[in-house]
């Protein structure tokens, strides 16, 4: 990769946002193509603002770029695919595929040997009644495409339900998912580099409210070496099977010290933002890095560390900032309920160190 | 300051560019001026690309800013002081003009009790005879203004010499300094903050290749709690005398255990470039945490770092980047001799291990 490579990036929220804060130090630079005015990355570099699917746009975008990634997985993909025709994009298309349907990615982990919670396919009433009598209740029924943050999805507890929840959602594409006991939701970031070199970061331990991740805490209290090695398994699996290039994250429920996967994301994770302070190579810089058929960088964690988003409010900053190695990243976008608006990151040496500090900042942080 | 903070900055160099890269994790924006087309801060903010001098132009760039910083000690001062009538200026330009001139500069540091190597000005071949007598020889020849990277310098070692560097130097406003003979070249990166709180990092060895900084280590191999103690009560005298706001590098020359200023640059500067890696908060953050009038991060050191200039050429990236904890930073720059286009940071856990990985990296960097 010549140091002034060019990429281009589908999405510029805020994680086209950290990726290029992690690139320019690496010589590259950016385009974005972004349908959004005012967006997150589009500050700092420069951004298409037209529609995911129009080919002249594509492919005047694609002029001149060394390479094309997302930060956004609901790129549609006969788009990723047109692109592919013009310049390399990474990850492949296919894991955008895989991932864009429940159906397609439980189906694949499962033939992969994987665990995940039990599932069917639903495209009508009757299916669903087949399906609840199959997998039983409590259940959950989601929409095959387009699910993020808890949205799409209701939760089936009785059988008189079904009804609402078929109101609901029904009309498109579903999976009905057993719904699992977890002890606790966990996460892996994993890297595979363009010479098949993988790496993965530690486990880490997230925590939704609403739908939406809260807060993360990395490495994941009381974390095995066996869990990890199950995880990074798991992942290579995957990232092989994909034939994957670059950063991906897959969701997690353990359960009895068991890992069960509930999803995957082709792309940089939220619930891996604590690497750009609490790792020795942030997801960010790992991303583009085996993108550009760099050397992977060490994904091991520095200390411990804990990441909160901020949702829908930002809280005075000055306080937060006085709390010990704490790091504000704030993502330039108007406030709006239910909208991560930034995060903030805390190191520390120690675990006792960090959630001390954790509960301290998260008396401060509101929303 | 408002999360959106929009601020300008005198100068689009490499070290713009890191400002910018850690102001906006910060919420901040930036608006730069600067001369030079095609500059590494330009890609990545809004550049007015005019002199620095121009009454109009400032007053267009002044324009909804809320405060101006400098990445550039030789903006002149009247420039600076001509926003400060508009807009908060920090640091204060009293430290820019004092930063300018290299006699101010001794002499302020002279009367606040700081050691210096002997010094004289020199406005004529009559001055500079005079002062050799009263300094004695080696000394070196120094332009008082626009000196940098040694430019401006003539080493006299012999009376026979004076003739010679009067003719390179004479007809401007010059200044011999008694040569020291050093163990080795440190400095000292401090930060004030608004409310008057300072911080210093911890002391760094710098090398120097042809008036160029070359290296730096920290902290510096054999630092004595001594030593960092001095460094930190000449750093506060100084802010503290200058009502300094930001950071204040203080290039240092190790003598027999006492320190002798050298110089000092009213900016963030090079031999502070590894604390992006190697420190709880990096000399960027803090600087605009400073001027913002946020509370200052730890400067802490998190191990041990080295940071390598890239001068003139940029070495085969892949191989750098697999030695571990290997930090890439070009700043976007066209190759030309003698050009700082972009450092190398290694961290590791101990001293040891650091300056192994060094001459390592060294033996792969060459320029």
């Amino acid at each position: 990769m010549p140091p002034t490579a060019t990429i281009g990036i589908l999405g510029a929220g805020q994680l086209g946002r950290m990726l290029a804060l992690a690139g320019y130090p690496l010589g590259m630079r950016f385009r974005l193509l972004d349908p959004a005015l005012d967006s997150p990355a589009g500050e700092l570099a420069q951004q298409y603002a037209a529609p995911y699917d129009d080919e002249p746009t594509l492919t005047g975008f694609a002029e001149g770029l060394d390479l094309v990634t997302y930060e956004f997985e609901n790129v549609p993909v006969a788009a990723a695919r047109f692109l592919e025709a013009l310049v390399p994009v990474y990850p492949p298309p296919a894991a955008l595929a895989a991932a864009q349907d429940r159906l397609v990615e439980k189906t694949f982990f499962q033939r992969l040997g994987i665990p995940t919670p039990s599932f069917a396919a639903v495209d009508s009433y009757e299916d669903l009644e087949r399906a609840v009598a199959e997998i039983g209740l409590p259940a959950v029924l989601k929409t095959r495409r387009m699910g993020y943050d808890g949205k799409g999805q209701a939760v089936v507890r009785a059988p008189e339900e079904l009804r609402s929840a078929w109101q609901m959602l029904g009309g498109q594409g579903l999976i009905l998912e057993g719904f699992v006991p977890f002890t606790r939701e966990l996460s892996v970031l994993a890297v595979r580099g363009r010479d098949g070199a993988t790496a993965c970061y530690p486990l880490v331990e997230n925590t939704h409210r609403g739908g939406i991740l809260r807060r993360s805490v990395a490495p994941a209290p009381g974390l095995t070496p066996g869990l990890q090695a199950l995880a990074e398994e798991y992942a290579a699996r995957a990232l092989d099977a994909l034939g994957y290039i670059g950063v991906l994250a897959i969701e997690l429920f353990e359960v009895e010290e068991q890992l069960l996967v509930n999803e995957m994301a082709p792309r940089v994770h939220n619930s891996g933002h604590w690497t750009i302070e609490g790792a020795a190579t942030s997801q960010f810089e790992n991303h583009l890095r085996a993108v550009a058929g760099l050397p992977l960088g060490s994904t091991a964690a520095r200390g411990h560390a804990a990441m909160l988003n901020l949702i829908g409010t930002v809280p005075d900053v000055a306080p937060v900032l006085v709390l010990p190695e704490c790091h504000l990243h704030l993502y330039g976008k108007e406030p709006r309920p239910g909208r991560k608006l930034g995060h903030i990151t805390l190191r520390a040496d120690d675990e006792a160190t960090l959630l001390q500090r954790l509960a301290e900042l998260e008396a401060l942080v509101s929303g």
